[in-house]
């Protein structure tokens, strides 16, 4: 454990779209506030006003269909190097719990596995972005790829669909593949929760697996 | 030298800001014009949509002031990995000469020897963003950093100064450092000129390289 691991408590989210993420992090900022933990909670990518510029470009600009795999991944590493010392650094070096929806994880997935980016170069870019402080806790929202997209097509349509959403139903299954292979090599790291449980039930997994780390007051888990 | 290494001709061009570089270029775009060899040009960062929104964020946005060396890195990457794979690879494999205004030396200097960055990592991402191909050519138009900048002075102020051009005489002495260190490592490849020289000496220089790797016809150099 390096020096800057052992402040503060660092927490990421992840699963395809229309896992139910946002519902769980909001009801765990909810209750974090309540215990009068105060998180912070930032966005990948996204979290900075660098990071928001970047978002924008990948997911809904008309310049953005045209992005080579690779590009994208320096583009989602761009937005992740600034958001870790713009925002998460200083955050857990002040001891508070910070919440990122979505992290490295993510690009492992959908730009390693998912658009078929050799692992080693997924790897070594990840590890530049990120730094040395990755999550002290994961939770994958896992659930089948077909339940996941039905999900979405029920969702009302925003504006518009952002890039991601409009892949066809392999692009989920390869990206569910991938995050079941991340939790198998760090089972310690990342927590697998059934995304098709009532939202009620995972709520209470999650607060149960931060009592166990010590950092959620045990009567509000 | 790889299969695609044996396909057109790529040219880049390097140096710190004042150095004259665009004037060259200009030159040497006429010029091959002009013997029907039509060059495709291309600037970094930019020279492709996504290209050109990276470069407005690197260059002429409030929020590009707050970037990290890191994710300052990553978006030069995203931008060279997107020119590559959309305009330089498809225009080399087409038979044509490619003269890029900046290329992945430029990452070396700025983001490695200027802003730090270990050189193994700066490295290894440039080597992902441009692919296997380098430029067959570089001509670095070197320059005293105290004449470099007084050049840059003298010129008439655009609507704003971007970035790089704000930065102190000490950048600017490591740049030209990095420059000359990569020229020692790589004279094969960098041709080293003095960009103090009257610009039609430097042209003539240029198309007598030019002509000594055969693509260049010799009655026009």
């Amino acid at each position: 454990m390096s020096e800057t691991s052992q402040t503060g408590f660092f927490i990421s989210f992840e699963g395809s779209e229309g896992c139910g993420k946002s519902t769980q992090i909001r009801q765990l900022v909810a209750s974090l506030s309540a215990a009068g933990l105060e998180p912070v909670l930032v966005r990948e990518p996204g979290g900075t006003p660098v990071g928001e510029s970047i978002r924008q470009l990948l997911q809904h600009s008309d310049e953005g269909r045209s992005l080579t795999p690779e590009a994208e991944l320096l583009l989602f590493a761009a937005s992740r190097a600034q958001l870790v010392r713009e925002v998460i650094q200083p955050a857990l070096l002040a001891g508070r719990i910070v919440i990122s929806d979505r992290f490295l994880d993510s690009t492992t997935v959908y730009q390693g596995v998912a658009r078929k980016i050799p692992a080693g170069c997924v790897e070594s870019i990840n590890r530049f972005a990120a730094g040395d402080r990755l999550p002290d806790v994961t939770f994958l929202l896992d659930m089948d790829s077909t339940e996941a997209m039905n999900r979405l097509r029920g969702r009302e349509a925003a504006a518009r669909p952002d890039r991601m959403e409009e892949e066809p139903l392999a692009f989920y299954e390869a990206v569910r593949r991938g995050y079941l292979a991340c939790a198998a090599r760090e089972p310690g790291r990342i927590r697998v929760l059934d995304a098709t449980l009532p939202a009620e039930e995972i709520a209470d997994a999650i607060r149960q697996t931060l009592a166990s780390h010590a950092i959620y007051p045990r009567n509000s888990a």
